[in-house]
């Protein structure tokens, strides 16, 4: 792993873990369970990832990523009394989506290295990474998933990874502005979706006639 | 793999695909969701089953059963607006049991040829495969599993996969016939159970006394 | 595994899978039903460490895992009708106990001597053990999990398993005393709990402001 997608990985991790504990708040949890949630929401998208892959699980060989979001759990478990829970609500979602887009864009990176079912592979595991920490710490905090949600989430990182891995695919040379873009390809749909309150159009809703 | 248990599994992923879809569709989903729940649902249980076994998950070898699960999904989802909530949920039940019965027998199959943990390894396999994917689209869409339903499912796969088991080691030479006979099986008693409310008999029930 | 190790292990699943019956029954299941959660829960932590670390899992090597599992869950199933609720709720809880205890020091064990990612590594998949099952077991059930609760939980865990690695790393020769000790910090401290109704103290409570 290149020095680039070393630090995008370092950043999604103390991403994630701040939002989760800023997630997990609101219903009342401890020091410790907060720092256990912000360690599964941080590490648990790669781990399943790296389980899929088959290789070693990335913060067996590089504990810093636990040590990393350990850390910002517990300054984030004393930060949240700062704020208020609006403040807080909106915080979340933007923190949410920067660490969405760089778990995104680095899984693609690490399953294109391992040519790991071509194409598909890296756009799945992308999807994966970025979302499973968030799906496990939500059906363990009993929230409902945001695959229920009828917001922008999983399609813009769906877009992203699509885009990278086109940019692998045919123009390698720009990878690292590649990534860049398709990063903020990400995060800019996710902004939106916050703050425009886009959400799925009602022709790709689904709702069975009543009987 | 074979021509007869690739079949099985190709009919499987269609059948759990759209299952799925019709399942998560009365809580109101988008396109997007549905098909990220039809793609979990027919390849969750099989994926968790390769884990175990320690082999290549099957849909990175052949990425042809994430594109069905896709397919089916989204025709699925357009197909549900046509049915009344009342028929939906019946066809859910018959539809979901081909599945089971498919997945159960195919992952007995496969677990069989790699002489996994004989004779206890096949038959639990067999059930994580059949009933895996449905357990994790239940707890991703919040809805109540199965496991705590008094119907009759996994019973009926444990019967199934035991039957098949035991097919393997005493009358190898009926493989084909036998696969068939076992898919029936979970299949007929699925039917049963929906049709005549067949549920699990009060002596097998627990209730704690109240103090 | 040496003979000490393993008759830790078969108690811990004899205690798991007694508890997992224990804490379901009051939701109303069947003798399946319960002998499937009696097993998920007794091997569910377990199968996820060995996944992480990618050996085979236990299970697989040894099936007298899964047979007292079931075992054990058809024996609690029938038992459970000769107690009042209340009594059973204090059972649970103890039984409990010393499965997280056992578990917990037993996968340090099995983890140290891999050498997985140490010193965290034992420590984090302590954890992962001697909570998963449960953790499964909540989430399939649809009950609220141990995260969310003020209970003194994971927190005795980490703490018997954080001494154990002490132990193994600077005095290896008090190995089988230093695990007895650290099954019984992992147990006191559970029991002091449940007895004494400590929980979590405040100031490492977190409560969002009302805005």
């Amino acid at each position: 792993m290149d020095t680039w997608t070393f630090w995008i990985h370092i950043l999604g991790t103390i991403a994630f873990a701040a939002t989760a504990v800023l997630a997990v708040a609101p219903k009342g949890i401890d020091l410790f369970g907060a720092t256990v949630f912000g360690i599964i929401t941080a590490i648990g998208g790669g781990t399943i990832r790296d389980m899929i892959l088959d290789v070693p699980v990335f913060w067996a060989t590089d504990q810093s990523y636990i040590w990393i979001a350990a850390g910002t759990s517990v300054v984030t478990f004393y930060a949240n009394a700062l704020f208020t829970k609006k403040y807080i609500n909106k915080l979340v979602f933007y923190v949410d989506a920067i660490g969405v887009a760089l778990f995104g864009i680095q899984a693609v990176d690490k399953v294109w290295v391992l040519e790991f079912a071509l194409p598909v592979g890296p756009i799945a595991l992308g999807i994966i990474t970025a979302i499973g920490g968030g799906l496990i710490r939500d059906v363990l905090a009993g929230r409902p998933t945001l695959l229920m949600s009828r917001e922008l989430y999983a399609i813009p990182v769906m877009l992203g990874c699509t885009l990278y891995v086109t940019i692998l695919e045919f123009f390698p040379e720009y990878k690292i502005i590649g990534s860049m873009i398709s990063i903020l390809l990400i995060f800019g749909m996710r902004a939106a979706a916050i703050e425009k309150k886009i959400s799925i159009p009602d022709w790709l809703l689904i709702k069975a006639k009543d009987s």
